[in-house]
């Protein structure tokens, strides 16, 4: 038994992985667990921790969650499509079974504080960090602090214009072609006939991949103004996606930020992860030790 | 003299407003200076501040400016079109005359200070500030402090999706049919040919214009999460816009954003300024009050 740890849950669509480490994002152990039911799900997350004595816990879910201490439901799934966690009380059934502070938030933000902690944005205080895989999902730490309001964002379901040659209709099920229904990985594999990962030599899937991630980029960066950007997840795996998107927001932007990190140092801007796929399960243990930290105040 | 004033200057391209206040927004004097060059204004805006014993000052502007505390550039209005502005050292200009602590911040920003400190979000945390006039612009509280990052927002120039049946062309000088290209004063006047306040009764006019403005809106709620949503400027004169946009928004995230503010009670969410026409000269109220505070600190 070793009291110097942090437990740091990553709860994803498909895998939930479970890790203990240090604030430095250290591992000492981890393990993945298919995401069933709670009721299968949970208990396998339990046993895991069980094993060690643990100063607190962060939890980074898929959402959407409620993230307001003043609600009822904080700590909750809320209205996901994943039926069996709709409603689910997540950080009520961690606290019920270790007595430990435990922070919560959702799994983008959780990376994004992982990215501005430990990271790609290691040092800032603003960092915006974007998945573009199965969804689009979004985190940020702005002024230090990860971003909530009347909740937390949903920046992945943004309204973007068209490309003028994509016919493709769009696979979101509430807002067909918002920025997610054009560009997730199933938007790809649904539009081309292949996985984005077949089609890695085809310049046309990742022209207008890069344009209609640009589009967004534009808008996040317009509107949040985050000191650096993280751009990872399975799509982003394409690195030739990374100069395409340099230039088309660079292109579509046409010298309205006319600040030096735009318009010269690009590259340095938008990056990929420096956690690489650690970014979720790092930010989890840095939750944990804020969690740890306000308890003590 | 009284020594229990501060002075506020909201500074726009068309004119500047100078006004001595309290923290509560009570005006005692106030003055309004056409905008013509530094030169020939700021003598005036000086003058009028001349006349009492303030203890701070704040000033909301129009930008591009920087408000990077370590820039050499900070305090200066930098890549405005309006030439004689460019570059110009506007914090400077004033601290070279009134040894008192000067705030600097966006016109924007500064009505989104005045809106969440005594207006229509007063006692939130969290607020977004819209104004549609001659252009498009938004502040935004962000748990508590003005937003800011690499620099400050810029979200009149998001990108939306054009309405299918809308043909004009757009009248950004940057984007072309970005937000502000689409929506402001200037590009309704040029689309259906007379100036809005002549289209009062023109059904199609201020269906179009909800449309786009609530495409923005449905960006800035899905990217920041505001807590109240106000909206402000010329355009937004037209009263008869917010049922419209209430119900666009509503339409356009289809159930995504499942929260009472957005699903039930929209009318309390999206809402005109609280101060009416006071807001970004309030706001500056404020700006010089926490100007005040930080330098006691």
């Amino acid at each position: 038994m070793n009291s110097m740890y942090y437990g740091s849950i990553e709860a994803g669509g498909t895998k939930f992985v479970c890790a203990v480490g240090n604030e430095k994002g250290e591992i000492k152990d981890s393990i993945q667990i298919k995401t069933e039911t709670p009721e299968i799900t949970m208990p396998q997350v339990i046993d895991f921790f069980k094993n060690y004595d643990l100063m607190a816990i962060g939890i980074g879910s898929f959402g959407p969650i409620d993230i307001n201490v003043d609600s009822p439901t904080y700590g909750f799934i809320t209205s996901t499509p994943k039926l069996p966690w709709r409603n689910y009380p997540f950080m009520k059934a961690i606290k019920d079974e270790f007595d430990i502070p435990v922070g919560f938030n959702t799994d983008v933000n959780a990376a994004a504080l992982g990215e501005a902690t430990l990271g790609a944005a290691k040092g800032l205080d603003s960092c915006l960090y974007i998945t573009v895989g199965t969804g689009v999902g979004a985190g940020a730490v702005v002024q230090g602090q990860l971003l909530s309001g009347l909740s937390h964002p949903e920046m992945g379901h943004i309204l973007i214009p068209r490309h003028p040659d994509d016919a493709y209709s769009g696979k979101c099920p509430y807002h067909q072609d918002c920025l997610e229904g054009l560009a997730a990985g199933p938007a790809i594999e649904a539009r081309w006939g292949k996985k984005g990962i077949e089609l890695a030599d085809k310049k046309e899937v990742w022209e207008l991949e890069a344009h209609y991630i640009a589009e967004a980029l534009m808008q996040y960066m317009l509107i949040l103004s985050p000191k650096r950007i993280v751009l990872g997840g399975g799509v982003m795996k394409q690195k030739q996606l990374f100069p395409l998107i340099h230039k088309k927001v660079q292109t579509l932007l046409n010298g309205y930020l006319n600040i030096p990190e735009v318009t010269e140092n690009i590259e340095q801007y938008i990056v990929p992860p420096g956690l690489g796929d650690h970014a979720g399960i790092t930010g989890g243990l840095i939750l944990a030790k804020e969690a740890y930290e306000t308890v003590r105040l």
